[in-house]
């Protein structure tokens, strides 16, 4: 049990003095030092060191008062691991040279064992606990499996991966073939993170929100809930899907223990759509965070109030921005500390 | 009065045999006449020339049996005639290479007498009503203030237009001040426009569904709501906020005779959400035209179904791909045209 138990509190519902705080891509590079550690090593080095992974994971947390770490990785090892080698390109980001594009293609991807395959993950989340000292929990993540499949059919990142929509509507059973091979691998290796000590776990449906209701349901959230049945007896699952407003109300009903939520839903809406029944986490606009800090603390403990300080996470509606100042982020985590 | 007048019956709210249909950027790369005429002329040549937009704005029209036409144009020339030169840079898109930036940078903005600067519409309009000849209403459009300040402050296109939304929140004086010059502007464009025959008009807020249900409301809303009050006696606005379910509930409250929504919100949720008492527009996910044809047949007229056929507008969710063959388009609006 870690001496700052307020993220696994809020998790369980208990009640806390102040919602817990944790900043999505908080290990990232509006840190100076993790930039310098850009300098030394490409990106997935970065990922399959465990010496870096666990440095990486811990330069937040010693720069701001943060409830919870996340372990720093990439939800592209998965695919990686089954047999499709994703790399950074230059000026592209993630690049996938032959994009899936048939059912041989999905027939021939692997599922090797999790130990073998993404041994580096867990020697990283050991290393990190250990530099952690039981002070904060540790959250492992995975993406979802559409959000793995738009990248894997896609073969990169895009505004409305049209083409993996495309892919899913012109042949729905190679896709939901793709999709479960995706999600028991997923299944094997998030519990495999619990096992080495995570205290929990998220679940990254970044591109849901660019699937219609109906769509989701059959492509995106079918997967999402198999992965979190499987898993929320072991940890609390965490579910974030950007752009999926419309499925709270579903997503409230299933095991997961907390859903986040983007800035474009207000904390009104996302308490209504989901009943008040479960945890949220969420939302303050990344943009934001390049407001004066007087403005991210003021708008900041205002969000809590929107929300309310029980059953909530507060957090960012997406990845914290490469420009923000670390004051910045300093202001929004103190904003948090210091509400009452 | 045009002699198919479904499409004004729907905006206004009467009843009708069946929704009206057309599609945003019908007028686009998916015909090959379209594209062959992109060989030609460059995109801002073909927006200029009304000999050209007028053919090009007939090119669905003779193709398809839709029941509104759409004015070939731009949402860039408003701010091209108030000073900003964008220009459409090969493998960028739209791009300004000084970009708005300070205060002084938003006042030397000026506000022509929009004859004088944007008469080629107008001409443009001209022609193409005497090329309809009065078979179906000729539909102008705009962008939304909030949609060219995205532009005008990035200079070009993104995803998340973070740099517009920084812009705003850290000075919002200047956002306010540039965003109603825009509007005013508009207001002189769009009354023109009506004044040489439109039936109708829409507001295109492409990127509104990027802020937060507040930000929305003081960045965007406020000034699509001062054009559609300006306006609305002249002739049925339709607003169109890509990703905008949140304020919905607001804009049904507004003089707009129509509300445009994307896919990813449910026809029952959109309903819901303006209280069953506004005309709706869209939603079907252009992506989705590239399913088998039968499949569009048959979601089409599901979509029917559960946005009902009265106080209802067929279109996508947002503008058809360049990709869509043109059977898939003709499987579409033959499911409206047939439906019963």
């Amino acid at each position: 049990m870690p001496k700052n138990n307020l993220f696994l509190d809020a998790l369980a519902g208990r009640k806390v003095q102040r919602p817990p705080v944790w900043m999505m891509r908080q290990a990232g590079r509006f840190l100076p030092e993790f930039r310098a550690m850009r300098e030394k090593y490409d990106f997935f080095t970065r990922c399959r060191r465990p010496d870096l992974a666990a440095e990486i994971t811990l330069m937040p947390v010693k720069r701001l008062p943060i409830d919870a770490a996340i372990l720093f990785s990439d939800i592209l090892v998965v695919p990686q691991a089954m047999g499709m080698p994703f790399e950074i390109k230059e000026s592209v980001g993630p690049f996938l040279k032959n994009p899936i594009a048939s059912q041989r293609d999905i027939e021939k991807l692997q599922m090797p064992d999790v130990e073998d395959s993404l041994g580096y993950v867990f020697e990283a989340i050991d290393r990190t606990l250990c530099l952690l000292d039981d002070e904060i929990p540790l959250i492992g993540f995975s993406g979802s499996p559409w959000t793995i499949l738009c990248y894997a059919v896609e073969g990169r990142g895009s505004k409305t991966f049209d083409k993996a929509k495309v892919f899913c509507f012109q042949h729905p059973d190679w896709a939901h073939l793709l999709l479960q091979k995706i999600t028991d691998y997923t299944i094997a290796y998030l519990s495999k993170k619990i096992e080495h000590g995570v205290h929990a776990v998220q679940i990254f449906d970044s591109w849901g929100g660019l699937l219609s209701p109906k769509d989701y349901d059959e492509f995106s959230w079918k997967y999402i809930n198999q992965i979190t049945e499987a898993l929320a007896d072991k940890a609390p699952v965490i579910v974030f899907g950007k752009g999926c407003w419309f499925a709270l109300e579903t997503m409230c009903d299933s095991k997961a223990s907390a859903l986040g939520v983007d800035w474009t839903i207000s904390p009104q809406k996302a308490r209504e759509f989901t009943h008040n029944k479960i945890t949220l986490q969420g939302n303050f606009d990344p943009a934001k965070l390049l407001a004066p800090p007087k403005k991210i603390y003021a708008e900041a403990q205002q969000m809590i109030r929107e929300f309310g300080v029980q059953k909530y996470i507060v957090n960012l509606g997406h990845g914290i921005l490469p420009d923000v100042p670390v004051e910045n982020a300093e202001a929004f985590v103190k904003a948090v500390v210091e509400f009452n």
